[in-house]
């Protein structure tokens, strides 16, 4: 069965009675049908937020073979939920333009989804295309501003760096030039379009604390320089009120339920390169809120996820997890141990072995925070007893709790002992999570302390340009802000060969970029996509829809 | 008091108890929040609609002085209930770039008003979004074809007429060259963006009779020409599946209510220029099945509006309204008489008598039809007793039905008259409409027809180009759509400054567009504006939304 055929079997709850689950009022949810709501911010409780247990799901360095944290997230909710805790998934939304590019969803997998499926992972409640309407209006204004004789600011057309976006794999938009036909069409510049999880609207949303909060963030987005050198902020085009006003709703968290009827939480949905890579704060907290558990993840490996869920997302909204979930395969961990991908399926177990590195460095890396880690093992039916054997003694033997776990197959039958875990870990932990830096740190040793602690990286190297863009930075005011390191996914290192567990390597920032609404300083280690394209045979062409709106292909 | 303080000062039914009114079973609507919900398919009810009694609401030609159809209409709606005839608004959505440009809704105004207007006016149910994604999907099919070098159709990148869609005003996405960047970057090409309201899906959605007639006019898309000068169709990149599917909710008419609480179904909005101009065969089938009357509009005059309206909407769904209702303004009627803008407001009964002419030029059009005509005078309070006084006197010689409406000032109330005339007016038709010209007429005989019949022209022209694509057209098999004629709505001539009634005057097609998935051939009389850009001071600047999500400055 594919995904959406299991997901589509499942009848859903009317999601009143999710919402019930979770003592919310009727008349606090807004439906957006019959399946999907909206939740108001009033909701969100302080104190609650205090005694509960944050969970964060994380992963080794991701690999084409695929580790299943969204499948091991929900598999995990629907297992604590059965072991009798309270418990509420809050995930990324997905993404529109991919779904159309190369096969696959982002709700979790077999058995462990979250659904309404097919709506969440086409226009779901809107969010999306709210945030690509704020960051073009932006860019509209910018425009019209450069255009406009009588109101301009002297912003200077070759010195924007604010981009429109759209959610769509449109390789075509990645660079651009505008305001072609004469006179009326505007002034000639060259900008391109960003996919819409890249926009910095989107990390903002989710890093905003309130309405009040969101709109602050929107007026201090720097967009690019004037003729004279100074900079540019959206407050000077007064645009922040009319963004603001057209997130009116997306800035209110989604509750959709698991294939087991267990409420979820699904907000916003950043880049885990040069961004955050984890839902908004705003959801994080109405989950805290409203159950004792909350179970959540953020994108790529824990160096890119992690470091930033702890450093960015928790040090802002002043939140820590109780449990830190890392999910490894076996087959990851032979593809990490130098396994050619089309042989990943044959027993292995030296291999596998020599793969453990990555691992190793990934739990290090987790404890530097000092908060209790469980491996979860995502099973695979290629999986061999002496395989699984050898990585649970491993395991054992650096102390970590470890379960395999059966979310895709079992759906949360297949958790329990991964949720008997970690139930166990988090009922130990008493401590905040450590920061790898101190927001009063200078930029460069935030990197250094965030390099060597968490990739393993000997030096950090600063182009010459990089350079000058740093003191630029630290002279406009923005030193104290917390860092966001673009890097590849595929590796620790800042080079996607080195698999495993890379050693004596250093790290080159070629450029910075700031989200200053955000609120981050991006230093780019590696080109960062933040287009994608269509492949030569797009998925879209096995998409179809009956007369009587049952969707097919869509995974 | 503005538009928007009226709006937020009245407290909205919730929707289910204007589905009620409806006889729609609470299951049958789909909620999107407390005040707006869409309706299913199986809602239409044929039998009914050919009982039914539908008003069409048009006007003389557009003035900057406003003539208020919209406001009309949903002041008759209230003022038809009132006495007793159960009637629903049929209208188009509002298109949300204008709003951040000039001041200015598109819900109604004053005490005649469709509400939640905010939220109308900003995503609504996210219609104009789903249209944008499934235009933007065909354009990166479009592209990643031409860049994709194994599955090529082999597409001329100087030829391709599709645009991207966005709904903005911008006006740096008119004209655009995409592609930069290198091989990874496509291939450069010259294109551009049209706003959504003027996007062929926006078209498409509202001629389509259901969701299979949908998905079969998607594939119908011309999108251009191969290198060997063979026309491509959206089918031939197998793109009508996805569209549709992301149109799965979009299809779907949206019901919201009057001030007064009576109902309002909005679905669709394309311009009345390159497009049909009113909203969705299915919204009006969905209101006719509903209720006993239905009240709808269309774009601009009744020379393009009712024009299209007649011969392109009605004829496809073989509907056919009971009665016209024609606004007219004492104002715009000064200013078509020859007033300047800056003194409309001054008594000068000599210059109104003369506008007078342009009034009578649409009365005759809508008389072609057949139908019977009701002169809906939009009073203002600067208008004098004296010219309102000759204008009733003007109707009553010409043997039309007229009534004062008050629907800005007092809502139902003040369109009482309105409403006695129109409910008499559809009793006693007997007839359908009378085409203007049939399907199998060639297609410049149809042009000459409508020119003649609607606008007053003495001679059709056309340019060589425009011959070269005739023949093209022909030759493809499209000979047997219905026209739809793009001209300024300033003039019932192509000549904007000619207002009034102009006389000897020719009708000259510089060239052609189809639209062969929406069904219609556009003769292009003119300059016509696919994307408009922000004036110099754009409204966002005073959009603000406050902490607890109330909005201010959005009109």
């Amino acid at each position: 069965m594919t995904d959406l055929q299991i997901a589509t079997c499942v009848k859903p709850l009317h999601i009143k009675e999710i919402g019930s689950k979770l003592n919310i009022a009727e008349d606090d949810l807004e439906y957006y049908g019959k399946y999907k709501a909206k939740l108001p911010s009033h909701l969100i409780d302080e104190s609650r937020i205090a005694q509960g247990s944050l969970i964060l799901v994380t992963a080794i360095s991701p690999t084409p073979a695929g580790e299943g944290k969204t499948t091991t997230t929900i598999g995990l909710v629907d297992a604590m939920n059965k072991i009798g805790k309270k418990t509420t998934a809050v995930l990324r939304e997905p993404s529109l333009g991919p779904v159309f590019g190369m096969k696959g969803g982002a709700a979790g997998g077999g058995w462990s989804q979250v659904i309404p499926m097919e709506d969440i992972n086409l226009h779901f409640t809107g969010d999306f295309h709210a945030i690509e309407k704020a960051n073009n209006l932006l860019s509209a204004l910018i425009d019209n501003n450069i255009q406009s004789k009588k109101r301009s600011l002297n912003i200077d057309p070759r010195k924007v760096l604010w981009k429109r976006a759209m959610d769509m794999n449109d390789r075509a938009l990645r660079n651009i030039i505008t305001g072609l036909g004469g006179n009326s069409g505007g002034i000639l510049r060259e900008t391109g379009f960003n996919i819409t999880a890249a926009s910095e609207v989107m990390a903002i949303l989710c890093m905003s604390k309130s309405l009040d909060d969101l709109k602050a963030r929107f007026g201090r987005i720097y967009l690019g320089d004037k003729f004279d050198g100074s900079p540019v902020f959206a407050h000077d085009l007064h645009a922040e009120g009319a963004m603001a006003t057209l997130m009116k709703e997306a800035i209110k968290p989604n509750l959709v339920q698991t294939l087991e009827n267990n409420p979820a939480i699904l907000h916003g949905g950043p880049f885990a390169n040069i961004a955050q890579g984890t839902n908004s704060i705003l959801a994080t907290k109405t989950g805290m809120s409203l159950s004792d558990f909350v179970v959540t993840e953020a994108g790529f490996g824990s160096d890119l996820g992690a470091e930033k869920f702890f450093n960015i997302k928790c040090r802002e909204a002043g939140i820590s997890p109780k449990a830190v979930v890392l999910v490894a395969t076996i087959r990851a961990l032979k593809y990490h141990g130098g396994k050619p991908l089309a042989e990943l399926t044959q027993e292995d177990v030296a291999t596998l072995e020599k793969g453990f590195a990555n691992l190793e460095r990934h739990i290090e890396s987790l404890k530097s925070f000092g908060l209790p880690v469980v491996v979860s093992i995502n099973a695979f039916t290629t999986d061999t007893e002496a395989e699984l054997d050898s990585l649970l003694n491993h395991c054992k033997h650096l102390g970590v709790r470890a379960a395999l776990s059966f979310g895709w197959a079992k759906g949360g039958e297949g958790c329990i002992d991964l949720a008997h875990l970690v139930a166990e870990a988090a009922e130990e932990t008493l401590a905040e999570f450590n920061p790898t830096y101190e927001l009063s740190d200078p930029i460069l040793t935030k990197i250094e302390k965030v390099c060597r602690t968490i990739y393993g990286t000997r030096n950090v190297i600063l182009t010459n340009p990089a350079k000058a863009q740093l003191n630029r930075f630290e002279e406009l005011g923005f030193g104290n802000l917390p860092i966001c390191i673009a890097k590849t996914q595929k590796s620790l290192s800042d080079d996607e060969k080195k698999i495993g567990r890379p050693e004596n390597f250093d790290i080159k920032i070629r450029e910075f970029e700031i989200a200053a609404g955000a609120g981050f300083i991006i230093p780019i280690a590696g080109d960062m996509l933040r287009m994608p394209g269509l492949p030569g045979t797009p998925s879209s062409e096995n998409v179809d829809i009956d007369s009587e709106g049952n969707i097919s292909g869509l995974f």
